[in-house]
């Protein structure tokens, strides 16, 4: 066989197996996997190097119109250029409905956003936000069919969430149509009167965001999230988990059979409630930096999401890349730098640390599996949104989304290094073991030892295929290619 | 590259993927996969077939002897050509140390009955019944480094139980070893409570096999099980579980995450209480044929089992194969054909069934992914046991031990149609779908089409590695091969 | 000493102790327990049986404004005349604020209600249904310092309920104030969700009330209002559960060290949904008599409500007497005989019959003590709404509130035999063994062998005290008596 | 009616009521309680202070044979007068069965230990520890229906531990006979692993007797309780739990609906493992003090007792009172200064402070309500062991047990003013509000103001009725009182 390029004589990792091979790609695609596999037109040296498929980051967030003073600062060009220097290769934004808006049009809109920019493939989860019924009866339906078939809704936020009679009539097309509902579980009335109370007592520093999202007000969303689909019998996905509360409701669930998936994120397991500043009156600002919904717990609550991950209790790892600059237009200090916590664009930047931190804390330490790391970040992703396999590993037929990491190299993170156009990183000063070296999708190489050999806009848009999970359990499995 | 063999066209799945590929295989390993790859000494057409890893029965007793009059049917012989005919391609039975038995001893004893008879590599399990200090501070730590790394433990049977502080001590050694304690989780206190309590009632039908081993006294075993571990701070195994009390155990030690595995069969997904017989005085001894420990459950439990497969809570899944006759010497009918069911030995066959029956109604029906049947019946058992990645998965490298299916196929399990020596099926009359039509091991064609082509005893023996799931949490992991 | 009333040689209990004793009366509360007291100037003989402190039912729903067309059929004269012949000497009905309604005229209209008419005391529940800033920060704390110091409020029903920033002000106002909020937890939007879906598909007799209003939106809103109660940091109650689902939650947030109450009624231990009538097209309408909200449930859930009573989960056991006929004007039948469920008065009439059933199945059926039927009925209830000790038990300086058993008095429960003015009981036909022969309100026989002895309006209002269990945990007891 | 005493003006409680009134003692029972009462031949100004039921003591040891050199420094005379002085009217203690010996001889020697000395009234428990044939079939029945109706098992101590199968005969007797078990619970083997383990490491220090005895050998053997009464379907009782692991087991089965009652003491609510001493190797013996099994944890696990405490998981508070000296003879130091912890006797004294401890930091400071004390310390006890109402409570035809407690009486505890011949209390410098300052039994003075005005053996032998809660569930209740 000829092939376009070889990888040569590196480690290769599925979500299954680690073994020793060369990777021939031709037409974009894995050709074979082999030992001694005949020369390519292209050859890339991985010996000692680890071979694994490009990241899946399922939850980031680019160019997406916040309807506030607030601006993301990065596109689709920044952000997939971020993406693929951290070793990933697909990313899901979200085409994020205003009220009042058709969701057809959000996602045209963003597709104009989108186009000539990224550098990776890419395709669209949904942000439903106005459920009416022309949404519910037509467009869902459609669209679900034209490959959107996963959406978030939201429990929590003024702009974006959805009454529990709103969040019933889209799982139910959910349920029907075989898609997948991302859930954000956090009880907005909580917070809300936290919040109020915490201002009426001049507490709006950065710290305080966390004390208006306490645990309580995650555990329950969870459980009303659960008993939601429950009633409707449909899987849901709750995303970027932060707490042991709602870890327990989610296992729960799990073990009376029910289908309830689970997404963290790397702030759960790096970052804590000190990382938003004291309580004191003089606290700086810098806390803000840290500013993300649900917000970063303590040392025990990490060490519950760690046991969450090795365990099975969740299957996806994923950033909720939320680039908001700390400095300049449209970021934290968009309302001024005494701004109260509430009027704090949230979320935090990530899509280019995830892979790196969880490799080194993860893998390199002891903590799990290579094979679980390639499971959690990039398989399980591609599965659970329809992308699967022709996304999420290394196989005779998948797209050659690839990462060549170097497991010894050791790199200190600082914002510097990175390449998003946030102007900080929350994760600035940690070391990490472990790096990737070279990222390709589609056999061609998108950045190699810092460089970017690749050009905007050829990322491809990916429609996706029903996800696996949300089958009906029980129900027949769709055809097997064979 | 020339290969020795090519299985062309086949749909390839492993614990992570599915695709369309072809396997080339060269001196007994796989060398390549890919589409059209270079043509072989030798080729099969796979084309409308699933090329699977061979299964991996980490659960089987061929030729164990029991101290009394039963004896097993199969031998090394038989027991390996029924596990090939059904798929499998990697069998892990035990070399039982008799009380006051050197545990060398017995695995050099087990090593004589195995030789010259196997068709497929296997490896052993050592039962320990008697943890002298000689066996605990030389024996078992010699032989875990010679690779035999996992041992089983009983609760339960005066023969083999171990008493709680021999449990202990045996799970230190595993945890300084890092092997694999696989346990017995019965109470044996309340079982021969209850049993003395029915047989003064003459309550000793078949049925009341059952009823001696109550879901409690699992329950019970597997707590204390998990709490010893705990205790010790070293990962187990807990084998065979029937019932949603041990279930429920289960899931709350993993979720407080300590490092409990659990392993099921197909006599919890397929057979009741029901099985046994009836409880009435002129109940037959028919049901003597599903006597096994622990016993069959109902419905309720099976569906339980079923979420505990699907949901993650079971990693293996494996056929405790135990092949007593219902007629003739040494069989069920032992002691008699009215012997109470304490004297009928335990134990039903099933390494043939097993992945036939788990196919048809957990992949066909829709139940569970295709990759997740070859994760539990393939590649979870070979990591569990320090034998992946050279078994359970097709990857470059590994040994090319394939089973090849015919997912269309319909076939009505009798005993007529099954390879081992014993002369009933608990299985009669089910009809699935999907059959292996051929089995490779180490790319020799082992049977096809019904028809037996290999040799006695060109199976090998396989030390084991260190299992991976033992290794101590946050250990660093072993060197990757890069 | 010289006592209006002896009742002599009965067997007192309280909810501590049972013991035989004469019971001696002076000014309307109990002056003297003891052995051969001196002769009063009336006397009753009660050799034979039991001096039970009279039932305390804190849940009764009297000649309450419905907003609609429904009438409930009692007001306070048949309300307290079918409470007495109960056993039942207080009772608690509801003040229920209507929407745009200020609280404290809705105090005063119910007060005006009452006037005149009842036959026992009684205290108020206040309902909040619209908590603005006006009855937030004055009129409910005033009220509650008046004696009015429970209220509760719905997450259910479009004219009553309350969302979750209006459960947490009202909590807060508890808190501040030290009083106790009684919630009725079913989501209504699932409720609201399942009945349109019911309705267009025709499912509209009384069987699908039941199917509307799942145990699993009783069990989310039973765990949103635990963590609502967590997050104030405040004590609740969780009034009339029915379900195995919402006892869990209660359980598992008791365990937690949290003061969450519970109070279980009648029909959930004596009804299930086979009572609501058939699914098929030809059900008749007769179900709805046993329309309530929730509603019963089955068998098991029937075992799971007696266990939390005998086991600690409830504290109270209620009527929630709500008075709605079957015929005639404001009834059952208010919107037509094929009236859809959802157009059916919820509610069942129990005030009478709330303490034979439950004394009947019970105690004499040996599932409970004496002692904790008196504790359930009637002491809990008055510490619980802050009238113990003058109600709820017998102790010197208590009022006489008696109801003294004829323990083996066998009644069939017609409805011929009850005192409300409803055209039908739920329990028709059911036989019990006990039945309360003569009932004494400050002394004075109300009731006796069916003969009712008191005039309307001699009942008086009872401001209620700061109720025990609404302290907050770990302050200071108030001051005791000496 | 004239009476003996006249107890006037006093704020009485039982478990269910506070009120004040005047108690009238007649023949050593309470002839009357009234307003008012007229004048006794004795009378007792109660005026601001409280008059409880003496408390009842379900679990003491005295002048018990250990079967080695340690010596109980309490006989039962000091033991009794020591409860005295603390408020206490009634013990039970153990008549603690040898290997080898008759269970009947173990009751008539204890009987021959007791004669002559006993202050106030006193049961025997039994402990069984030789279960033969002749025991379980002859004795204990005897044994039973003579008033001997609870009995203690043990899981650990190689003198005292029963196997599973003893533990299942005992519960089964104790099942068809009516009988309550009592079980020490801990898991024996692992203790002995640990403890070795320990040893051999040197760490012999009274702090590692802590380490030797973790929670979760606690936790274990509580669910190997609950499995095997859940087995035989009887209730048991869990002494002496300290706990958070065990608390779990036991609120899980109490939720499950089984019987499963339990016990905890002073020690787990005022001790921690810190008493122990340090775990340094110049940590003196002084922690030896505070060496009882299961051993003081920490304060979290303390919260959590509090909480099964005030929350119902606990039915009883006793004293655990095993009274080893720390100098002297018999006693702490019996083998040596230096001696490893498990040469130090296990227990220590308390049946003297069991109730002011509780009194002040339970109901002074709001924990709990004055009834709750009463419920904790006497009801409950006296109804567990089958000696209500004659002991555990103040109503008419009760054993005139009473202590008459000062609230405000503030009182450091030392060792000084206590009244056992142990040389030390766990407890010295503890400032507790509210002390004892008369106690009677029945109806006599036996200690006031300090001095003691009884004479020995004026305490009678209690024979026990059958257990109230040990009645089958469902089963009739005995016949009532009339």
């Amino acid at each position: 066989m000829d092939f376009d390029l070889v990888i040569r004589n590196g480690t290769v990792a599925t979500a299954s197996d680690v073994f020793k091979a060369d990777v021939g790609v031709k037409g974009g695609t894995v050709a074979a996997l082999g030992s001694g596999l005949a020369a390519g037109r292209e050859e890339i040296d991985a010996e000692g190097l680890l071979v694994l498929p490009g990241g899946v980051d399922g939850h980031v967030h680019f160019d997406q119109p916040t309807g506030d003073e607030s601006v993301m600062a990065d596109d689709f060009l920044s952000g997939t250029r971020s993406a693929a220097f951290g070793g990933t290769t697909t990313v899901l934004p979200f085409a994020c409905q205003q009220k009042g808006q058709s969701l057809r049009a959000a996602v045209e809109d963003y597709h104009r956003r989108a186009a000539g920019k990224p550098l990776i493939d890419y395709a669209f989860h949904l942000i439903v936000t106005d459920p009416t019924e022309q949404v519910l009866g037509q467009e869902l339906p459609a669209l679900i069919r034209d490959g959107y078939t996963s959406f978030k809704i939201y429990m929590t936020y003024d702009a974006l969430k959805l009454n529990d009679r709103q969040i019933l009539e889209v799982l139910d097309i959910a349920r029907s149509e075989g898609a997948m509902v991302m859930m954000h579980a956090e009880n907005a009335d909580c917070i809300a009167w936290l919040t109020e109370r915490l201002e009426r007592a001049g507490q709006t520093a950065p710290f305080f965001h966390g004390v208006s999202r306490p645990r309580v007000a995650e555990r329950e969303a969870t459980h009303r999230a659960i008993s939601l689909a429950e009633l409707v019998d449909v899987p849901i996905l709750i995303v970027h988990v932060s707490g042991a509360d709602a870890v327990e409701q989610i296992r729960w669930a799990q073990g009376r059979g029910l289908r309830i998936y689970a997404e963290t994120c790397p702030q759960y397991l790096f970052l804590t409630a000190d990382d938003l500043g004291g309580a004191g009156g003089d606290a700086g600002f810098e806390g803000a930096k840290c500013i993300c919904s649900p917000p970063p717990r303590d040392a025990a609550n990490q060490r519950v999401i760690w046991d969450g991950l090795t365990g099975g209790t969740f299957q996806l790892f994923s950033s909720d890349h939320a680039p908001f600059r700390f400095d300049g237009p449209g970021g934290k200090k968009v309302n001024g730098e005494k701004a109260p916590f509430r009027c704090v664009p949230n979320g935090i930047p990530g899509v280019e640390t995830r892979l790196p931190l969880l490799f080194s804390e993860g893998v390199m330490k002891g903590r799990m599996e290579l094979t679980k790391f390639v499971e959690l970040t990039s398989t399980n992703p591609a599965c659970m949104y329809g992308l699967h396999p022709r996304k999420g590993t290394i196989a005779v037929g998948s797209d050659a989304d690839i990462a060549i990491w170097d497991p010894a190299r050791k790199v200190t993170i600082t914002n510097a290094i990175l390449h998003h156009e946030v102007d900080y990183t929350p994760y600035e000063g940690i070391e990490v073991t472990g790096w990737p070296v070279v990222t390709l999708s589609r056999g061609e190489v998108v950045c190699r030892d810092g460089a970017l050999l690749a050009s905007p806009g050829r990322g491809a848009f990916l429609p996706c295929g029903l996800p696996a999970p949300a089958r009906p359990k029980g129900a027949p499995a769709p055809a097997l290619p064979f």
